[in-house]
Protein backbone atom coordinates (compact mmCIF):
# COMPACT_ATOMS: atom_id res chain seq x y z
CA UNK A 1 0.00 0.00 0.00
CA UNK A 2 1.05 3.26 -1.14
CA UNK A 3 1.94 5.57 1.66
CA UNK A 4 0.26 9.02 1.39
CA UNK A 5 2.50 12.57 2.21
CA UNK A 6 -0.60 12.68 5.40
CA UNK A 7 2.13 9.32 7.14
CA UNK A 8 4.81 11.90 7.25
CA UNK A 9 5.77 11.67 10.71
CA UNK A 10 5.65 15.42 11.94
CA UNK A 11 7.35 16.65 14.99
CA UNK A 12 6.92 20.14 16.11
CA UNK A 13 9.48 22.40 17.80
CA UNK A 14 7.56 25.20 19.29
CA UNK A 15 3.50 25.57 20.53
CA UNK A 16 3.47 29.47 20.20
CA UNK A 17 0.84 31.17 18.13
CA UNK A 18 2.33 29.92 14.68
CA UNK A 19 3.07 26.29 15.55
CA UNK A 20 -0.36 25.95 16.99
CA UNK A 21 -2.29 26.76 14.35
CA UNK A 22 -0.02 24.82 11.52
CA UNK A 23 0.16 21.53 13.73
CA UNK A 24 -3.90 22.16 14.45
CA UNK A 25 -4.35 22.73 10.49
CA UNK A 26 -2.21 19.97 9.18
CA UNK A 27 -3.52 17.98 11.93
CA UNK A 28 -7.39 17.92 10.69
CA UNK A 29 -6.05 17.51 7.18
CA UNK A 30 -4.77 14.05 8.37
CA UNK A 31 -1.15 14.71 9.09
CA UNK A 32 0.31 12.98 11.63
CA UNK A 33 1.82 14.77 14.68
CA UNK A 34 4.01 12.70 16.71
CA UNK A 35 5.36 15.10 19.53
CA UNK A 36 5.18 18.58 20.44
CA UNK A 37 8.04 20.18 21.79
CA UNK A 38 8.07 23.46 24.76
CA UNK A 39 10.03 25.10 27.34
CA UNK A 40 6.79 25.59 28.56
CA UNK A 41 5.32 22.65 29.88
CA UNK A 42 1.32 23.60 29.24
CA UNK A 43 2.12 24.90 26.11
CA UNK A 44 3.71 21.57 24.88
CA UNK A 45 0.60 19.55 26.16
CA UNK A 46 -1.87 21.96 25.40
CA UNK A 47 -1.19 22.03 21.86
CA UNK A 48 0.10 17.70 22.01
CA UNK A 49 -3.35 17.47 23.09
CA UNK A 50 -5.60 19.19 20.60
CA UNK A 51 -3.02 17.15 17.56
CA UNK A 52 -3.77 13.79 19.55
CA UNK A 53 0.69 14.11 19.99
CA UNK A 54 3.10 13.06 22.71
CA UNK A 55 5.03 16.50 24.30
CA UNK A 56 8.39 17.36 25.99
CA UNK A 57 9.86 20.14 27.60
CA UNK A 58 13.23 18.68 27.15
CA UNK A 59 14.92 19.29 23.66
CA UNK A 60 16.87 15.59 24.26
CA UNK A 61 13.75 13.38 24.59
CA UNK A 62 12.42 15.15 21.16
CA UNK A 63 11.79 11.33 19.21
CA UNK A 64 14.73 11.22 16.28
CA UNK A 65 13.25 9.22 13.98
CA UNK A 66 10.44 11.90 12.65
CA UNK A 67 10.91 12.54 8.61
CA UNK A 68 10.49 16.31 9.03
CA UNK A 69 11.22 18.89 11.77
CA UNK A 70 8.82 21.65 12.29
CA UNK A 71 10.92 24.73 14.13
CA UNK A 72 8.82 27.35 14.89
CA UNK A 73 10.48 29.39 18.38
CA UNK A 74 11.52 32.92 18.68
CA UNK A 75 14.75 34.03 16.13
CA UNK A 76 16.54 34.33 19.74
CA UNK A 77 15.36 30.74 21.28
CA UNK A 78 16.21 29.51 17.24
CA UNK A 79 19.81 30.17 17.37
CA UNK A 80 20.34 29.52 20.62
CA UNK A 81 18.93 25.54 20.86
CA UNK A 82 20.22 25.03 17.07
CA UNK A 83 22.79 22.97 17.73
CA UNK A 84 20.38 20.41 20.29
CA UNK A 85 17.79 20.60 18.09
CA UNK A 86 19.92 18.94 15.19
CA UNK A 87 21.27 16.08 17.17
CA UNK A 88 20.71 12.63 15.80
CA UNK A 89 18.36 14.25 13.04
CA UNK A 90 20.53 13.34 10.18
CA UNK A 91 18.67 11.74 7.09
CA UNK A 92 15.25 13.48 8.42
CA UNK A 93 14.20 17.47 6.93
CA UNK A 94 14.31 20.40 9.30
CA UNK A 95 12.61 23.60 8.93
CA UNK A 96 12.24 27.24 10.67
CA UNK A 97 9.09 29.24 10.21
CA UNK A 98 10.61 32.69 10.41
CA UNK A 99 10.40 35.02 7.43
CA UNK A 100 13.10 36.90 9.36
CA UNK A 101 16.19 33.91 9.44
CA UNK A 102 17.87 33.10 6.34
CA UNK A 103 17.85 29.01 5.58
CA UNK A 104 21.53 29.18 5.52
CA UNK A 105 21.08 28.84 9.59
CA UNK A 106 20.84 25.41 8.97
CA UNK A 107 24.04 25.01 6.52
CA UNK A 108 26.76 23.36 8.05
CA UNK A 109 25.00 21.81 11.13
CA UNK A 110 22.32 19.51 8.96
CA UNK A 111 22.01 17.90 5.49
CA UNK A 112 18.08 18.22 4.56
CA UNK A 113 16.62 21.84 5.51
CA UNK A 114 14.47 24.37 4.16
CA UNK A 115 11.98 26.79 5.33
CA UNK A 116 8.03 27.31 5.34
CA UNK A 117 6.89 30.05 6.32
CA UNK A 118 3.17 30.98 6.31
CA UNK A 119 2.92 34.73 5.73
CA UNK A 120 0.29 35.97 8.80
CA UNK A 121 -0.77 36.87 12.06
CA UNK A 122 -1.67 34.12 14.34
CA UNK A 123 -3.36 33.85 17.82
CA UNK A 124 -3.58 30.69 19.93
CA UNK A 125 -7.44 32.37 20.60
CA UNK A 126 -8.35 32.20 16.85
CA UNK A 127 -8.12 29.09 14.53
CA UNK A 128 -6.47 29.81 11.13
CA UNK A 129 -8.13 29.36 7.98
CA UNK A 130 -5.09 28.44 6.28
CA UNK A 131 -6.66 28.57 2.53
CA UNK A 132 -5.96 32.16 1.42
CA UNK A 133 -2.28 32.33 3.34
CA UNK A 134 0.66 32.98 0.99
CA UNK A 135 3.14 30.24 2.19
CA UNK A 136 6.93 31.01 1.34
CA UNK A 137 9.03 27.82 0.62
CA UNK A 138 12.98 27.60 0.51
CA UNK A 139 14.47 23.84 1.17
CA UNK A 140 18.69 23.00 0.44
CA UNK A 141 17.31 20.50 -2.21
CA UNK A 142 14.78 20.10 -5.26
CA UNK A 143 13.05 17.19 -3.99
CA UNK A 144 12.72 18.88 -0.31
CA UNK A 145 11.36 21.81 -1.86
CA UNK A 146 8.83 19.65 -3.59
CA UNK A 147 8.08 17.94 -0.69
CA UNK A 148 6.97 21.08 1.74
CA UNK A 149 5.24 22.80 -1.45
CA UNK A 150 3.18 19.64 -1.72
CA UNK A 151 2.36 19.77 2.18
CA UNK A 152 1.83 23.43 2.11
CA UNK A 153 -0.07 23.07 -1.09
CA UNK A 154 -2.83 20.78 1.34
CA UNK A 155 -3.51 23.64 3.85
CA UNK A 156 -3.22 26.80 0.71
CA UNK A 157 -4.00 27.90 -2.97
CA UNK A 158 -1.12 29.95 -2.50
CA UNK A 159 2.41 28.41 -2.25
CA UNK A 160 5.36 30.16 -4.20
CA UNK A 161 8.62 29.30 -4.02
CA UNK A 162 10.99 32.18 -2.25
CA UNK A 163 14.90 33.29 -1.25
CA UNK A 164 16.02 34.43 2.22
CA UNK A 165 16.13 37.72 0.23
CA UNK A 166 12.69 37.79 -0.78
CA UNK A 167 11.11 36.06 2.80
CA UNK A 168 13.03 39.40 4.59
CA UNK A 169 11.69 41.72 2.63
CA UNK A 170 8.34 40.15 2.79
CA UNK A 171 8.61 39.90 6.56
CA UNK A 172 9.62 43.57 7.37
CA UNK A 173 6.81 44.44 4.71
CA UNK A 174 4.48 42.13 6.77
CA UNK A 175 5.18 44.20 10.02
CA UNK A 176 4.15 47.31 8.62
CA UNK A 177 0.86 46.00 7.39
CA UNK A 178 0.29 43.87 9.77
CA UNK A 179 1.41 44.56 13.84
CA UNK A 180 1.96 48.83 13.17
CA UNK A 181 -1.47 48.61 11.65
CA UNK A 182 -2.90 46.40 14.88
CA UNK A 183 -0.87 48.85 16.92
CA UNK A 184 -3.30 51.53 15.26
CA UNK A 185 -5.90 50.23 15.97
CA UNK A 186 -4.96 49.75 19.65
CA UNK A 187 -4.21 53.13 19.52
CA UNK A 188 -7.76 53.88 18.39
CA UNK A 189 -8.84 51.68 21.08
CA UNK A 190 -7.19 53.38 23.92
CA UNK A 191 -8.06 57.24 22.86
CA UNK A 192 -11.73 55.59 22.62
CA UNK A 193 -11.50 54.40 26.24
CA UNK A 194 -10.45 57.31 27.44
CA UNK A 195 -13.58 58.61 25.88
CA UNK A 196 -16.02 56.10 27.13
CA UNK A 197 -16.65 55.49 23.61
CA UNK A 198 -16.81 51.95 22.33
CA UNK A 199 -14.32 50.90 19.94
CA UNK A 200 -16.95 49.17 17.69
CA UNK A 201 -17.36 52.81 16.35
CA UNK A 202 -14.63 52.58 14.49
CA UNK A 203 -14.82 49.20 12.97
CA UNK A 204 -16.48 50.48 10.29
CA UNK A 205 -13.69 52.64 9.25
CA UNK A 206 -11.50 50.00 9.64
CA UNK A 207 -12.82 47.54 7.45
CA UNK A 208 -13.52 50.39 4.21
CA UNK A 209 -9.81 51.40 5.17
CA UNK A 210 -9.10 47.51 4.54
CA UNK A 211 -11.13 46.98 1.90
CA UNK A 212 -10.38 49.58 -0.49
CA UNK A 213 -6.51 48.69 -0.82
CA UNK A 214 -8.35 45.63 -2.84
CA UNK A 215 -8.75 48.36 -5.76
CA UNK A 216 -6.54 50.77 -4.72
CA UNK A 217 -3.07 51.38 -3.96
CA UNK A 218 -2.98 52.90 -0.59
CA UNK A 219 -1.40 56.01 -1.82
CA UNK A 220 -4.42 56.67 -3.43
CA UNK A 221 -6.86 55.70 -0.74
CA UNK A 222 -5.14 57.69 1.68
CA UNK A 223 -7.69 60.79 3.04
CA UNK A 224 -7.56 62.91 6.24
CA UNK A 225 -6.14 66.00 8.12
CA UNK A 226 -2.17 65.09 7.17
CA UNK A 227 -3.26 64.67 3.50
CA UNK A 228 -5.56 67.54 3.01
CA UNK A 229 -2.53 70.04 4.74
CA UNK A 230 -5.94 71.24 7.60
CA UNK A 231 -3.02 72.36 10.03
CA UNK A 232 -5.93 73.46 12.21
CA UNK A 233 -7.08 69.66 12.65
CA UNK A 234 -3.58 68.52 12.97
CA UNK A 235 -2.91 71.52 15.39
CA UNK A 236 -6.06 70.80 17.92
CA UNK A 237 -5.82 67.10 17.30
CA UNK A 238 -1.67 67.66 18.83
CA UNK A 239 -2.60 69.55 21.63
CA UNK A 240 -5.62 66.53 22.44
CA UNK A 241 -2.70 64.40 22.58
CA UNK A 242 -0.58 66.75 24.74
CA UNK A 243 -0.55 64.70 27.79
CA UNK A 244 0.18 61.45 25.74
CA UNK A 245 3.50 62.41 24.53
CA UNK A 246 4.10 59.27 22.87
CA UNK A 247 1.28 59.49 20.92
CA UNK A 248 1.58 62.64 20.19
CA UNK A 249 5.26 62.27 18.54
CA UNK A 250 3.20 59.20 16.43
CA UNK A 251 0.71 61.62 15.51
CA UNK A 252 2.97 63.80 14.30
CA UNK A 253 5.57 61.66 12.79
CA UNK A 254 2.90 59.84 10.79
CA UNK A 255 1.56 63.08 9.52
CA UNK A 256 5.10 63.88 8.11
CA UNK A 257 5.29 61.17 6.50
CA UNK A 258 1.83 61.24 4.86
CA UNK A 259 3.44 64.09 3.36
CA UNK A 260 7.14 63.06 2.22
CA UNK A 261 5.00 60.45 0.69
CA UNK A 262 2.57 62.19 -1.10
CA UNK A 263 4.92 64.35 -2.65
CA UNK A 264 7.17 61.47 -3.83
CA UNK A 265 7.16 60.60 -7.38
CA UNK B 1 -50.81 65.84 -0.92
CA UNK B 2 -48.09 65.35 2.16
CA UNK B 3 -44.36 66.40 1.28
CA UNK B 4 -41.75 63.39 1.85
CA UNK B 5 -38.80 64.09 3.10
CA UNK B 6 -36.88 63.22 0.12
CA UNK B 7 -38.50 66.38 -1.67
CA UNK B 8 -36.15 68.63 1.45
CA UNK B 9 -34.36 70.84 -1.26
CA UNK B 10 -30.79 70.07 -0.46
CA UNK B 11 -27.40 72.72 -1.09
CA UNK B 12 -23.82 70.95 -1.08
CA UNK B 13 -21.17 73.56 -0.06
CA UNK B 14 -18.75 71.75 -1.13
CA UNK B 15 -17.50 68.69 -3.57
CA UNK B 16 -14.62 67.17 -2.12
CA UNK B 17 -14.59 62.94 -1.05
CA UNK B 18 -16.97 63.24 1.24
CA UNK B 19 -19.65 65.35 -0.25
CA UNK B 20 -19.36 63.16 -3.64
CA UNK B 21 -20.32 60.30 -1.62
CA UNK B 22 -22.63 61.88 0.51
CA UNK B 23 -24.50 63.60 -2.18
CA UNK B 24 -24.83 60.71 -4.31
CA UNK B 25 -26.09 58.71 -1.99
CA UNK B 26 -28.81 61.01 -1.23
CA UNK B 27 -29.41 61.02 -4.75
CA UNK B 28 -29.82 57.69 -5.56
CA UNK B 29 -32.42 57.37 -2.78
CA UNK B 30 -34.54 60.27 -4.03
CA UNK B 31 -33.40 63.38 -2.12
CA UNK B 32 -33.55 66.34 -4.57
CA UNK B 33 -29.53 68.21 -4.68
CA UNK B 34 -30.57 71.22 -6.06
CA UNK B 35 -27.34 72.91 -6.19
CA UNK B 36 -23.31 72.32 -6.13
CA UNK B 37 -20.70 75.02 -4.95
CA UNK B 38 -17.28 74.55 -5.57
CA UNK B 39 -14.46 76.72 -5.87
CA UNK B 40 -13.24 74.21 -8.83
CA UNK B 41 -15.68 74.60 -11.68
CA UNK B 42 -14.64 70.38 -12.70
CA UNK B 43 -15.29 69.61 -9.24
CA UNK B 44 -18.55 71.68 -8.87
CA UNK B 45 -19.51 70.34 -12.67
CA UNK B 46 -18.46 66.56 -12.00
CA UNK B 47 -20.77 66.33 -8.89
CA UNK B 48 -23.50 68.65 -9.98
CA UNK B 49 -24.23 66.55 -13.10
CA UNK B 50 -23.91 63.06 -11.51
CA UNK B 51 -26.96 64.03 -8.64
CA UNK B 52 -28.68 66.39 -11.87
CA UNK B 53 -28.01 69.69 -10.11
CA UNK B 54 -26.67 73.00 -11.09
CA UNK B 55 -23.59 73.94 -10.21
CA UNK B 56 -21.73 77.17 -9.35
CA UNK B 57 -18.41 78.42 -8.48
CA UNK B 58 -19.44 81.75 -6.86
CA UNK B 59 -20.55 81.33 -3.08
CA UNK B 60 -22.78 84.68 -3.52
CA UNK B 61 -24.44 83.00 -6.59
CA UNK B 62 -25.54 79.95 -4.24
CA UNK B 63 -29.22 79.99 -4.45
CA UNK B 64 -30.91 80.87 -0.73
CA UNK B 65 -34.33 79.08 -0.70
CA UNK B 66 -32.61 75.90 -0.15
CA UNK B 67 -33.70 74.21 2.96
CA UNK B 68 -30.74 72.28 3.88
CA UNK B 69 -27.43 73.34 3.23
CA UNK B 70 -24.35 70.12 3.55
CA UNK B 71 -21.42 72.18 3.86
CA UNK B 72 -18.24 70.03 3.06
CA UNK B 73 -15.30 71.82 3.28
CA UNK B 74 -11.49 71.37 4.95
CA UNK B 75 -11.69 73.24 8.14
CA UNK B 76 -10.10 76.22 6.89
CA UNK B 77 -12.13 76.58 4.05
CA UNK B 78 -14.90 76.22 6.09
CA UNK B 79 -13.88 79.01 8.83
CA UNK B 80 -12.70 81.24 5.92
CA UNK B 81 -15.86 81.05 3.77
CA UNK B 82 -18.82 81.34 6.80
CA UNK B 83 -19.17 84.92 7.10
CA UNK B 84 -20.68 84.81 3.10
CA UNK B 85 -22.23 80.72 3.69
CA UNK B 86 -24.24 82.33 5.73
CA UNK B 87 -25.98 85.39 3.93
CA UNK B 88 -29.37 85.40 3.40
CA UNK B 89 -29.92 82.02 4.60
CA UNK B 90 -32.28 82.91 7.84
CA UNK B 91 -34.54 80.20 7.99
CA UNK B 92 -32.99 77.27 6.37
CA UNK B 93 -31.20 74.86 8.06
CA UNK B 94 -26.91 74.82 7.73
CA UNK B 95 -24.82 71.60 8.90
CA UNK B 96 -21.46 71.40 8.67
CA UNK B 97 -19.95 67.00 8.34
CA UNK B 98 -16.52 67.72 10.10
CA UNK B 99 -15.65 65.53 13.04
CA UNK B 100 -13.36 68.11 14.28
CA UNK B 101 -15.52 71.37 14.25
CA UNK B 102 -17.49 71.80 17.21
CA UNK B 103 -21.11 72.69 16.16
CA UNK B 104 -20.87 76.15 17.82
CA UNK B 105 -18.95 77.21 15.43
CA UNK B 106 -22.41 78.15 13.86
CA UNK B 107 -23.52 80.23 16.96
CA UNK B 108 -24.10 83.84 16.43
CA UNK B 109 -23.96 83.82 12.61
CA UNK B 110 -26.88 81.74 12.01
CA UNK B 111 -30.15 80.52 13.56
CA UNK B 112 -31.02 76.95 13.08
CA UNK B 113 -27.72 75.03 12.25
CA UNK B 114 -26.13 71.64 12.83
CA UNK B 115 -23.72 68.34 12.60
CA UNK B 116 -23.67 65.75 10.13
CA UNK B 117 -20.99 63.90 10.54
CA UNK B 118 -20.49 60.36 8.73
CA UNK B 119 -17.60 58.65 9.92
CA UNK B 120 -16.04 56.85 7.19
CA UNK B 121 -13.23 57.64 4.75
CA UNK B 122 -14.48 58.68 1.10
CA UNK B 123 -12.62 58.75 -2.03
CA UNK B 124 -14.49 60.17 -5.49
CA UNK B 125 -12.94 57.12 -7.23
CA UNK B 126 -15.12 54.79 -4.85
CA UNK B 127 -18.51 54.90 -4.21
CA UNK B 128 -19.16 54.05 -0.82
CA UNK B 129 -22.20 51.80 0.69
CA UNK B 130 -23.67 54.33 3.58
CA UNK B 131 -25.80 51.12 5.35
CA UNK B 132 -23.02 50.41 7.86
CA UNK B 133 -21.48 54.25 8.28
CA UNK B 134 -21.93 55.25 11.79
CA UNK B 135 -23.31 59.14 11.49
CA UNK B 136 -23.14 61.54 14.28
CA UNK B 137 -25.45 64.58 15.13
CA UNK B 138 -26.15 67.37 16.41
CA UNK B 139 -28.54 70.31 16.04
CA UNK B 140 -29.33 73.11 17.41
CA UNK B 141 -32.70 72.31 18.35
CA UNK B 142 -34.13 69.20 18.93
CA UNK B 143 -36.62 69.56 15.60
CA UNK B 144 -33.96 69.97 13.50
CA UNK B 145 -31.74 66.71 15.18
CA UNK B 146 -34.71 64.62 14.59
CA UNK B 147 -34.84 65.90 10.69
CA UNK B 148 -31.38 65.30 10.25
CA UNK B 149 -31.63 61.54 12.25
CA UNK B 150 -34.54 61.19 9.87
CA UNK B 151 -32.56 61.89 6.83
CA UNK B 152 -29.17 59.59 8.06
CA UNK B 153 -32.10 57.02 8.95
CA UNK B 154 -32.93 56.91 4.99
CA UNK B 155 -29.01 56.14 4.37
CA UNK B 156 -27.39 54.53 7.43
CA UNK B 157 -28.97 52.03 10.17
CA UNK B 158 -26.39 53.74 12.58
CA UNK B 159 -27.26 57.11 13.51
CA UNK B 160 -26.19 58.23 17.14
CA UNK B 161 -26.89 61.62 18.79
CA UNK B 162 -23.56 63.28 19.14
CA UNK B 163 -21.94 65.54 20.90
CA UNK B 164 -19.13 68.28 19.55
CA UNK B 165 -16.72 67.05 22.70
CA UNK B 166 -17.76 63.30 21.78
CA UNK B 167 -17.25 64.01 17.64
CA UNK B 168 -14.47 65.12 17.83
CA UNK B 169 -12.60 62.54 20.56
CA UNK B 170 -14.38 60.25 17.99
CA UNK B 171 -12.46 61.84 15.30
CA UNK B 172 -9.21 61.87 16.73
CA UNK B 173 -9.27 58.04 17.00
CA UNK B 174 -10.12 57.46 13.51
CA UNK B 175 -7.23 59.30 12.50
CA UNK B 176 -5.44 56.62 13.75
CA UNK B 177 -8.09 53.67 12.61
CA UNK B 178 -7.62 55.16 9.24
CA UNK B 179 -5.64 57.67 7.89
CA UNK B 180 -2.17 56.43 10.05
CA UNK B 181 -3.71 52.66 9.36
CA UNK B 182 -3.60 53.20 5.61
CA UNK B 183 -0.37 55.20 5.75
CA UNK B 184 0.79 51.66 7.18
CA UNK B 185 0.01 49.61 3.94
CA UNK B 186 1.33 52.28 2.10
CA UNK B 187 4.90 52.11 3.55
CA UNK B 188 4.30 47.94 3.13
CA UNK B 189 3.24 48.78 -0.51
CA UNK B 190 6.77 50.96 -0.73
CA UNK B 191 8.55 48.49 0.34
CA UNK B 192 7.91 45.97 -1.16
CA UNK B 193 7.73 48.00 -4.48
CA UNK B 194 11.40 48.07 -3.60
CA UNK B 195 11.94 45.06 -3.53
CA UNK B 196 9.85 43.72 -6.52
CA UNK B 197 6.92 42.67 -4.72
CA UNK B 198 3.38 42.04 -5.60
CA UNK B 199 1.73 44.17 -3.12
CA UNK B 200 -1.10 41.46 -3.24
CA UNK B 201 1.38 39.53 -1.24
CA UNK B 202 0.44 41.56 1.91
CA UNK B 203 -3.58 41.40 1.41
CA UNK B 204 -4.60 38.40 3.28
CA UNK B 205 -2.61 39.48 6.10
CA UNK B 206 -4.18 43.21 6.14
CA UNK B 207 -7.87 41.10 5.82
CA UNK B 208 -6.82 38.89 8.96
CA UNK B 209 -5.27 41.82 10.54
CA UNK B 210 -8.30 44.08 10.40
CA UNK B 211 -10.65 40.73 11.07
CA UNK B 212 -9.26 39.73 13.88
CA UNK B 213 -9.84 43.21 15.90
CA UNK B 214 -14.14 42.09 15.36
CA UNK B 215 -13.34 39.37 18.00
CA UNK B 216 -10.40 40.48 19.93
CA UNK B 217 -8.87 43.96 21.29
CA UNK B 218 -6.12 45.22 19.33
CA UNK B 219 -3.91 45.17 22.49
CA UNK B 220 -4.64 41.30 22.81
CA UNK B 221 -4.66 40.47 19.27
CA UNK B 222 -0.90 42.06 18.92
CA UNK B 223 2.03 39.56 17.29
CA UNK B 224 5.48 40.07 15.96
CA UNK B 225 8.87 41.02 16.96
CA UNK B 226 8.37 44.15 18.90
CA UNK B 227 5.38 42.33 21.01
CA UNK B 228 8.10 38.94 21.64
CA UNK B 229 10.70 41.55 22.12
CA UNK B 230 12.87 39.42 19.40
CA UNK B 231 15.77 42.13 19.24
CA UNK B 232 17.55 40.01 16.97
CA UNK B 233 14.37 40.54 14.33
CA UNK B 234 14.25 44.15 15.35
CA UNK B 235 17.80 45.22 14.40
CA UNK B 236 17.76 43.11 11.14
CA UNK B 237 14.69 45.07 10.01
CA UNK B 238 16.37 48.57 11.25
CA UNK B 239 19.64 47.35 9.30
CA UNK B 240 17.13 46.79 6.60
CA UNK B 241 15.83 50.44 6.63
CA UNK B 242 19.22 52.32 6.72
CA UNK B 243 18.41 54.19 3.94
CA UNK B 244 14.90 55.51 4.45
CA UNK B 245 15.85 57.17 7.86
CA UNK B 246 11.97 58.20 8.32
CA UNK B 247 10.85 54.57 8.08
CA UNK B 248 13.54 53.69 10.43
CA UNK B 249 12.21 56.12 12.89
CA UNK B 250 8.71 55.08 12.70
CA UNK B 251 9.61 51.44 13.26
CA UNK B 252 11.66 52.48 16.09
CA UNK B 253 9.01 54.59 17.69
CA UNK B 254 6.10 52.23 16.65
CA UNK B 255 8.27 49.10 18.31
CA UNK B 256 8.98 50.84 21.85
CA UNK B 257 5.23 52.02 21.78
CA UNK B 258 4.27 48.80 21.13
CA UNK B 259 6.01 47.55 24.38
CA UNK B 260 4.92 50.32 26.22
CA UNK B 261 1.47 49.22 25.63
CA UNK B 262 1.76 46.17 26.27
CA UNK B 263 2.76 46.58 29.78
CA UNK B 264 0.42 49.06 30.60
CA UNK B 265 -2.12 48.20 33.21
Amino acid sequence: MKRSIEDTPIVFIGAGNLATNLAKALYRKGFRIVQVYSRSKESARTLADAVEAEFTTALDAVVTNAELYIVSLTDSAFMQLLPQIVVQKEGALLVHTAGSLPMDVWQGVTSRYGVLYPMQTFSKLQETDFSQIPFFIEASSVEDADLLKKIASILSKKVYDSTSEQRRSLHLAAVFACNFTNHMYALAAELLQKYHLSFDAVLPLIDETCRKVHTLPPKQAQTGPALRCDQNVIDSHLAMLADEPQMQEIYRLLSDDIHRLANKD
